[in-house]
């Protein structure tokens, strides 16, 4: 089976730049916007659009989010999204081994791949400084501490909506790391080492 | 400040273990038993009691256990243990560079030291050997299973009744790692290489 590296993260937490630097470091690929190609290829529908939604849930309410929006046979867009999701990851995990960002890759690929299971997270201050000065996706009406929170939310949200996994919960992951305390590259040296022994 | 690691752990997922080799690898002290003392030493109590009441509540439900036993003044054994552990924890901190195994290190000792906190858990097929094979804590008439899920909810509520900490979420603690999948000895590497960069 092919090594992957599955990395949940909260928002602002650089768990995405750990990813791209680590499968730099392993010689491996990082799937993230390539994996965006992959799903609007196969569903036709836009990039901005999929991101979106196949992560987060389409409002701060999962319940509300899992009723609305669904066709007579009970599917929604966001289901069919995440059924295209899961074929592409399926397919990545059958041709290589790589880093996967996001996209609950750790849940789908069960079984699939020789999983690590990671989760990045950040204090609040670090992630704030991120969102609003490295990300710049902060606007000047928004607080930055709501819009973590939120973003958070609907992650846990969408997480809880697919799978059995509870977002951010120790139990479920191989290793958990706050990047804020260790530094993004000392986060990516702790990774690879643990990738060595997959 | 002295740099500690506190390590809490899931039952039989070799938490305590860990930080013995640890505390050995970086030629530092790791407190478990010898806290007992202390504590013992301070209260009168029995150390069989205080390992017992010092980090578990007295029974599956912690509403029930803040309520029970408390006399007029709201306080109750288990209140006075917590202070005495608190006490004895400070001084510790305020002495001497080492691991601590339990009772809230991470929580009591924030800013009084500098510190690494860890949770490890395990997967129920691991704890379960561990605490039938190795600890020899589960008699014949016991389900294992139903003993892990017993201690760890009684560990959570404690940690609920004396912390602002939820026990077991990633965001609360610097590292966690499942000790199953990495192994005992791959743990400690990890950990004392966080150790030198704190």
């Amino acid at each position: 089976m092919n090594k992957i590296i599955a990395i949940s993260r909260q928002y602002g937490s650089a768990g995405r730049t750990i990813g791209v630097k680590l499968a730099d470091k392993l010689g491996i690929k990082c799937y993230d916007s390539a994996l965006l190609d992959k799903i609007a290829e196969k569903t036709g529908f836009d990039k901005k659009y999929i991101k979106e939604s196949g992560e987060y849930t389409s409002s701060g309410s999962w319940m509300l989010s899992a009723i609305a929006g669904r066709d007579y046979n009970g599917h929604s867009i966001q289901d069919e999204i995440w059924n295209v999701q899961r074929e592409v990851l399926i397919e990545i995990a059958e041709k290589e081994s790589c880093v996967i960002v996001g996209r609950n890759a750790d849940y789908v690929l069960d079984g699939k791949a020789d999983i690590l299971s990671v989760f990045i997270h950040a204090s609040e201050e670090a992630r704030i400084d991120r969102i609003v000065n490295d990300y710049k996706e902060v606007s000047d009406k928004e607080d930055p501490a709501r819009k973590l929170r939120q973003m958070d939310k609907r992650r846990r949200a969408y997480c809880q909506l697919y799978t059995d996994i509870q977002w951010g919960d120790a139990r479920f992951y191989d290793v958990c790391l706050d990047s804020s305390r260790f530094g993004i590259d000392k986060c990516v040296e702790i990774l690879s080492g643990m990738y060595e022994v997959l």
